[in-house]
């Protein structure tokens, strides 16, 4: 078993004199960059990886006190709120009332002390998380953990093992004792292939030690769809594509068999006991999320949401930190409702949305349709983005894929944090738009999200060292370089500005001045 | 010389009682679905195609009756605005209300009649152009003639050849004789390697002498930055990254060394003589665009708008269409300012942007920093979006990226058509929905935008054909394929509803029935 280890080109690790890790980016005016880093050890070039071994457990873990919510309505900063306000650069106490108000949660199952603290809130920075596991048709324990690695390296904030295959237990906890960031799991997949693959068999009492086995083994956040409820189902019926969460058809045919209300939302108190005890977060899943734009903002999908509503502050009486999850596939002018209303009925509960999808018409292009809907649902409010990759639809996603996805929505979550005007997110386009006018290839590459594609593809017409400080690429050519001639107007403009100072003549002066 | 000639998998080429083609989808269902077809004979199987030869031209070209503005004012239903009513199944009333209030144009020279008639304007579908053109460093006539047949395949709206290397005029002599799309230019390019890329040694006549030869040979649209003014200059001194726009550096380096206003700006009312005689459309160069998020929206941009504003209306007065570009490098929040200004000052013409990219973190990835923007940008107004490759500012796009670019953009495109309620966008997200739905893998392929990449996705699993009807894919395998559960679960309900209406409940019945 293998993953890929070491630095990202150009950048080394940095950890902060409180052991906070950042992606240190060396740039060749002497200056550096610290990047937010979820990549951990693995980029670390004086860490030893032994996946056998699993990582180092990071200490200060408290298993006694109840969970983050708890702690922090209790006015406590935790360790990991204040390890967080450095990785984000806030104040500790911006953390602490976020997650006190429950407007943000910090997924962190006191069995998980191998992930490094972060936060999932609108007032933090946009979060991407990265779907692996395998199904039953394909894929094996090793490559999962080297998905794992992979996503977490180019910038996967959490990670979900969906697994539906063999070994679902196993596979999970090489994850687990891996995995830098923090782990969520449906568990609903696990309770099923228990009982065969037969969703009528299922029962609450399976489904409840499956709940169990994955707490004591770590996992961080938990996609419960409990919002399914029977007298919902039929408002499904006329859709294009009917029930397209896996969890939400699972347990619409476990309910119409039974013809009984779902077990998940009959015993949901009990499950918050549980959760509670690890300190495992929920994620509300959206089981009748629209699966087609179609679908998108109906009855059935926005009767649910009312349903996680309830559900939320019932979590939260238990103390136990609730994220919810969103669509799925929306046009452009429905995205933003969909935010509105999770707000106003889940109490800004932190949301989770996967893409939105803004058209269904690009199958093997889902990580373009969805990043376009991402970016517009996470400038409007939405937390965290789970990926798409361009396998969504067709296949379980290999290795480039699980990069693609993970590229494509840093740039939705980056972007986002853009428009809503984070702190420390346009330094960094600054920084590296500087670069670029100055001709600093290498540093334009090192400050990108992808230093060695970007270096490849410059590379494949002008591969010589010389060229990575050359005034142009092969794009234009050195004559109709306009950043070359650019600099050639600004030095004529200096010039030109002393010589007309002395006449009186201000024209070239900047009119802003 | 070779270019990819064949009908797209799935689909054969149907031409409308009126003439105009379609690709028509054929579905396992014994159906059919129409789509808007930009690739011209290259798609129809019983076309012979000789490159030498060039395109047939089309009939009916009226060259002594000007442009298509004063005919459409002058109450006239143009052959090119019949065809263009079948193509995007509207009213020709509309098509010719809207050219003539300046809202829309129809770039067609009347020394292109290769050209299939296309429209740009908001009222319609938006539009894609795709960019190709060698550079000094790179590529040959035979590449870009390649480049053109398979942008337009993809669903390029319009070619811009923008070749600053050698042979510029016999290049646009290849694309246009075979370009079933209107061809855009920036004469400025010819004009400079005339005088061997030295911008001072310019003039306005040999800049007039290269735009009267372009016409001649049958450039559709030219792309002018008349609207970079002296006095704006030094509004740029303090950005990031400077003037951008080749064409507008090349102008800020002229107007500097001569201190003298720009001759494309003095000259203006002769260019629209010209451009008149042939039917020409300006595009409006946006030569102060910004480069970078931190130079979004500045003073430098708008002052330039406003002159564009200005010079609309002499173009107008000409009868000459015009349209505006459009940035460039703006964060999501600054978009929609862009497309209200413009519509404000340049009343209503078309506005055609690049991008905008939304983030400048992510070279090599371009394509989607900028769909994301792009997305936006044609929600809010915008008529045509100009694509932006992979390898926008590292290197000339190759065959791959102009593909992965046309893709990008005709997703963003169709996002922004959806969302502006366009009455044939749905129409194919719901035919592609249904067949996934129903597990009608081939009718999926054929509906997509690209069927040759989803198949080879979908075949990297599961290749056999069996699979192509199977009610699961590797993604979940089959136990978990929530749509197959789905499908039992109406078949369940279907029994159960009849069962509860024979005892007076209604529980399963849809709620919205």
């Amino acid at each position: 078993m293998g993953v890929s280890v070491g630095p990202i080109s150009g950048s080394s690790k940095y950890y902060s004199p409180e052991g906070v890790p950042f992606r240190r980016v060396h740039l060749s005016t002497g200056e550096h960059f610290d990047l937010y880093d979820t990549s951990g050890p693995y980029t670390d070039a004086a860490a030893t990886i032994d996946l056998e071994q699993g990582l180092a457990p990071r200490a200060g873990v408290v298993r006694d006190r109840g969970t983050q919510l708890q702690r922090a309505r209790n006015g406590e900063i935790t360790a990991e709120m204040a390890f967080i306000a450095v990785r984000e650069g806030v104040p500790a106490e911006l953390v602490r009332d976020e997650v006190a108000r429950g407007r943000a949660v910090i997924p962190a199952n006191h069995n998980h002390p191998e992930s490094e603290p972060m936060i999932i809130g609108k007032a933090f920075g946009v979060k991407v998380n990265a779907n692996i596991g395998n199904s039953a048709v394909t894929s094996s324990i090793a490559e999962e953990v080297d998905k794992m690695v992979w996503a977490t390296r180019w910038g996967a904030d959490t990670i979900m093992d969906l697994s539906t295959g063999k070994d679902i237990h196993l596979t999970r906890e090489w994850i687990l004792r891996n995995s830098p960031v923090p782990v969520g799991t449906v568990p609903m997949y696990q309770a099923l292939e228990k009982v065969g693959g037969d969703p009528t068999k299922m029962s609450w009492e399976s489904y409840r030690d499956t709940v169990i086995e994955q707490c004591e083994q770590g996992v961080d956040y938990m996609t419960v769809h409990a919002g399914v409820l029977l007298r919902y189902i039929p408002l499904t019926i006329d859709r294009v594509t009917g029930i397209v969460s896996r969890g939400g058809s699972i347990m619409a045919a476990w309910m119409l068999a039974h013809h009984r209300e779902s077990f998940l939302y009959e015993n949901f108190g009990e499950l918050c006991e549980i959760l509670a005890r690890y300190d495992v977060t929920f994620s509300l899943g959206d089981g009748l999320r629209p699966g087609s734009i179609a679908d998108a903002n109906d009855e059935a999908q926005f009767a649910e949401l009312r349903t996680l509503g309830e559900l939320t502050k019932i979590a939260k009486s238990h103390g136990v930190q609730v994220m919810i999850e969103g669509p799925g596939h929306v046009p452009m002018h429905k995205i933003v409702e969909n935010v509105r209303l999770e707000e106003q009925w889940c109490e800004e509960a932190p949301f989770y949305t996967l893409g939105p999808l803004a058209t269904d018409i690009a199958p093997a292009y889902d990580h373009i349709t969805s990043a376009i809907g991402a970016a517009i649902i996470a400038q409007a409010g939405t937390a965290m983005l789970c990926y798409v990759t361009p396998k969504e639809h067709l296949g379980l996603p290999d290795r480039k894929d699980v990069k693609d996805g993970v590229i494509a929505y840093r740039i939705a979550a980056h972007a986002a944090d853009l428009a809503k005007g984070h702190p420390r997110a346009q330094q960094r386009d600054d920084a590296l738009s500087k670069a670029r006018f100055e001709f600093r290839w290498h540093d334009q590459f090192a400050l990108s999200l992808d230093p060695d594609t970007a270096r490849e593809y410059h590379d494949e017409t002008l591969p010589a060292e010389p060229a990575k400080t050359a005034h142009f690429c092969s794009m234009c050519g050195p004559k109709f370089c306009s950043m070359r001639i650019t600099q050639d107007i600004r030095a004529a403009m200096n010039e030109k500005s002393a010589e007309f100072l002395e006449h009186g003549n201000r024209v070239y002066l900047p009119l802003s001045s």
